[in-house]
């Protein structure tokens, strides 16, 4: 299974994509940087659990559906 | 809803605790210091990805099911 920041990456992105926002309306609904939401997605940043919660609410999921390991 | 840092805490003991595992022997599982998870149960520390991962791993369950929001 790939890694977990990997999965979270893949699902942020899937969802942004679904509502049809780009990296900057993301950042600025999750009061995240829109550079970071791009490392986010790649996978290539060790994300903290606020920050992760910080998306979620945006992305209106709960947290856990992000990370499902079967998505 | 309480804070995902709250919650996860909260799993990760309640997890532990079935295991019969102290936080010592949680912390020799999963490569973390027995202080910081004596600290991420509490819900003081902002844990990464990467900690919540090797935590999942080392307690045998879906990252996932530590996020849930309704256990």
């Amino acid at each position: 299974m790939a890694k977990a920041r990997i999965r979270f990456g893949i699902s942020v992105r899937q969802r942004r994509n679904q509502l049809e926002w780009s990296q900057e309306e993301l950042a600025e609904r999750s009061g995240l940087h829109r550079t970071y939401i791009g490392q986010v997605e790649r996978g290539v940043r060790n994300i903290s659990i606020d920050n992760m919660e910080a998306l979620a609410e945006a992305l209106m999921l709960p947290l856990a559906e992000l990370l499902r390991s079967d998505s």
